[in-house]
C-alpha cells in the first residue's frame, strides 16, 4: 500500500505564483508516489480570521479551482473541506486533554505571530491551540508523510510528540508522521518581498495575460540600473529570481544583465511571455471549471466521503483506546 | 413550549448521598416544569483523568443506574453520553476561536484547582479549556436554565459571555442561559467533611442496610460528648446535620441532645433507620435495572437520538452564521 501524505491550506481565495512554487507543484508531484489527502483548512482560517469569516466559502471554492487547474487530480488525491469532518474536532478535543500547555506556549511560531499580528486580536484559546488542531488533522488520517517548509518543522515535531504521548497513555494507535522537507522557494512579488496577498504584490494564477504583462512591468529591479546599458546585479533582482524559475536560458540572461547588454524592459517582457505561456493550460482548466461549478462540489463531496471513512475508523479506534467506547 | 434545562455530571461511578441532596433530587424536581437534558460528562472526566480512563464506561453505567433509581425519568428527560455527540466537540472548537485566553486564565476555579490538584498534572490545554467545553455543552442545546451551585456561577457567567461574543460576531444564534441557583446542601461524610469519594467517607445510594448502619455508627459526633448523658452540641454534629435532612422530629432530637437525654448510639440508630427506609425504593429500582442492563443502553441510545437532533440543528445554524456552510 502506498504511504499517505497529508497537507492543507487555509482558504485564501485565488492563489498566486508563490503558492504554486511554494506548495502546489510539489503537491501535484507527490501524487505520483503517495496516496494524497489535501484539505481546505477552513477551521484554521478562523484561528486568526474569526471576526471576518464572510468570504470563507467563496475563498475555498476559488482555491480549489486553482488547485485543480495546476494539476491536483481528484482521481489520484482526496480533496476535501476540513470543517465537513467533525472527527477532526473530536480528535482535537481528545488530544487537547493530553497536550501540556507549555508545549503550545513555547511553540516558536506562536510567539512570533503574537508579536507580528497586530491588526487582529489573536490572544484566544483557539489560536493557542492551533498546533493541536493541526495534529488532529494529520493524525486522524494516520498520515505517514507531511510536506513542510523548514519553518513548520517545529509544528510537525509537536504533532509527533502529541502522537507519542497519546500512544504512551493508550496504546499504539496513532502514526508518527515524517516530514517531506520542501525547499523554500524564492518567488518574489513586485516589490521584491515574498509574494503575499497582504502585500498586494502578487501575480495570481487567474491573472489575464494583460494583467501579468502589466504586473511584471511594474516590478522593481536592480535600483542601481538607471540606463539599459548600466551593468546589472541579477542576484538582487526579483525579475531575475523569476527567470530562474521560468527560463531555460538563465545563464545567458545573467550574463547579458551583468554586462549591461539587456535592458530591464526587454528582460521583463521575456519573463512575462514565459509566465503567460506557462499559465495557458492553467487558464484553460480554470475556465472549464468555472463554467461548471457543480464539478467542484462533487469533488469535495467525494473527498469528504473518502476522508470520512478514514476519519471515522481512526476516531473509533481512538475512542476504544481511551475507553470512551467499549471494544468489540 | 417548556423551557430547557441542562446539566451534566462526570462519570464518578456509584453515587452517594452528597450527589443525591446536592444535585439529583433537584434534577428530579426540575422534570416537573422543564424539558430536561442530563448528560454523562465523559469528555470532562478526561480533563483531569486523562491518564486513568479505564473505568469511564463502567462508572458511566453505574452513575446512570443511580440517576434512574432516584427518579430521573427517561420519559420526561433526555439522558445521554456527551462523547456520543460530536457536535459538542465541533461547537467547542468554534467557540475556542472567539474565547479570549484571559477569560480562562482568570477563571477562579481554574486557579484554585491548579493549586489544589497535586496528584495529577493538569497543566494541559484541555484543562484550561474546560469552561469552553461546558459552554459548548450548554449552548448546543440552547438551554434556558442551568442548575448551579454558587461556586459554579462564574462558569455560567463565562458561558453567557461566550454566547454574547458569538452573537455579536455572527448574529443572534445562541441563547444565554440563566442560573437556577441550588442552595448548597450540607451532607457531611463520616469524618464530618463534605461527602466525597476521595475522602472515603461516603454513604452510597447502593449501600446495603447493613453497610449504612455500620457507616452511620462510625460517624464522628460532637467530640465533647464522652457519656450519653453529657450535654451535646447538635450544631457541630454531622449526625444531626443528616437528621435535618431525614427526620421530621428534628426539634425534638436537638432538644434531647442538648439536654444529654439521648446518647449518640441511639441517635445514630434512629438516623440509620430513616436513611435505610428512604433508600428502599432506590434499592428496588437499582435491582431491577441491574437485572436488565440493556434498558440503560436503550435509554442512552434514545437520549442520544433526541439530543442529536437538537445538536445537529444548532451546529447547522452556527456553521451557517459563521459562514462555514452556505445558507439555504
Amino acid at each position: 500500500m502506498r504511504e499517505r501524505v497529508l497537507s492543507g491550506m487555509r482558504p485564501s481565495g485565488k492563489l498566486h505564483l508563490g503558492h504554486l512554487h511554494g506548495a502546489l507543484l510539489n503537491w501535484a508531484e507527490l501524487q505520483k508516489n503517495f496516496d494524497c489527502f489535501y484539505f481546505v483548512a477552513d477551521w484554521h482560517a478562523m484561528t486568526t480570521e474569526y471576526a471576518n469569516t464572510g468570504n470563507i466559502k467563496q475563498d475555498s471554492f476559488d482555491m480549489v479551482v486553482d488547485w485543480l487547474s495546476v494539476g491536483l487530480d481528484p482521481k489520484k488525491s482526496t480533496i476535501f473541506v476540513q470543517s465537513e469532518l467533525p472527527e477532526h474536532a473530536e480528535l482535537h478535543l481528545l488530544l487537547s486533554m493530553i497536550t501540556p500547555l507549555s508545549w503550545l506556549e513555547r511553540c516558536p511560531t506562536y510567539k512570533e505571530q503574537l508579536r507580528e499580528i497586530k491588526t487582529r486580536d489573536i490572544h484566544t484559546y483557539g489560536f493557542l491551540g492551533y498546533p493541536v488542531l493541526q495534529a488532529a488533522d494529520i493524525l486522524i488520517y494516520k498520515a505517514n508523510k507531511v510536506p513542510v517548509g523548514e519553518d513548520q518543522l517545529p509544528h510537525l515535531e509537536l504533532t509527533r510528540e502529541i502522537a507519542r504521548r497519546f500512544n504512551s497513555f493508550y496504546g499504539k494507535i496513532l502514526t508518527e508522521p515524517k516530514a517531506i522537507l520542501t525547499k523554500s522557494s524564492k518567488t518574489p512579488g513586485s516589490d521584491g518581498r515574498k509574494m503575499s496577498k497582504s502585500y498586494n504584490n502578487c501575480i495570481y494564477l487567474s491573472d489575464t495575460p494583460e494583467d501579468i504583462s502589466k504586473k511584471i512591468s511594474s516590478y522593481i529591479t536592480d535600483p542601481a540600473r538607471i540606463h539599459p546599458t548600466d551593468k546589472g546585479h541579477p542576484d538582487i533582482c526579483p525579475i531575475f529570481a523569476l527567470h530562474k524559475i521560468y527560463s531555460e536560458n538563465v545563464k545567458e540572461i545573467e550574463d547579458l544583465c551583468k554586462k549591461g547588454e539587456i535592458g530591464c524592459v526587454k528582460c521583463k517582457k521575456m519573463l512575462a511571455e514565459k509566465i503567460i505561456k506557462s499559465l495557458e493550460p492553467v487558464h484553460k482548466k480554470q475556465k472549464e471549471l468555472k463554467k461548471n461549478p457543480a464539478v467542484i462540489n462533487d469533488i469535495l463531496k467525494n473527498g469528504r466521503e473518502k476522508a470520512g471513512k478514514f476519519a471515522a475508523q481512526t476516531i473509533s479506534e481512538v475512542k476504544k483506546a481511551v475507553k470512551l467506547i467499549n471494544s468489540d
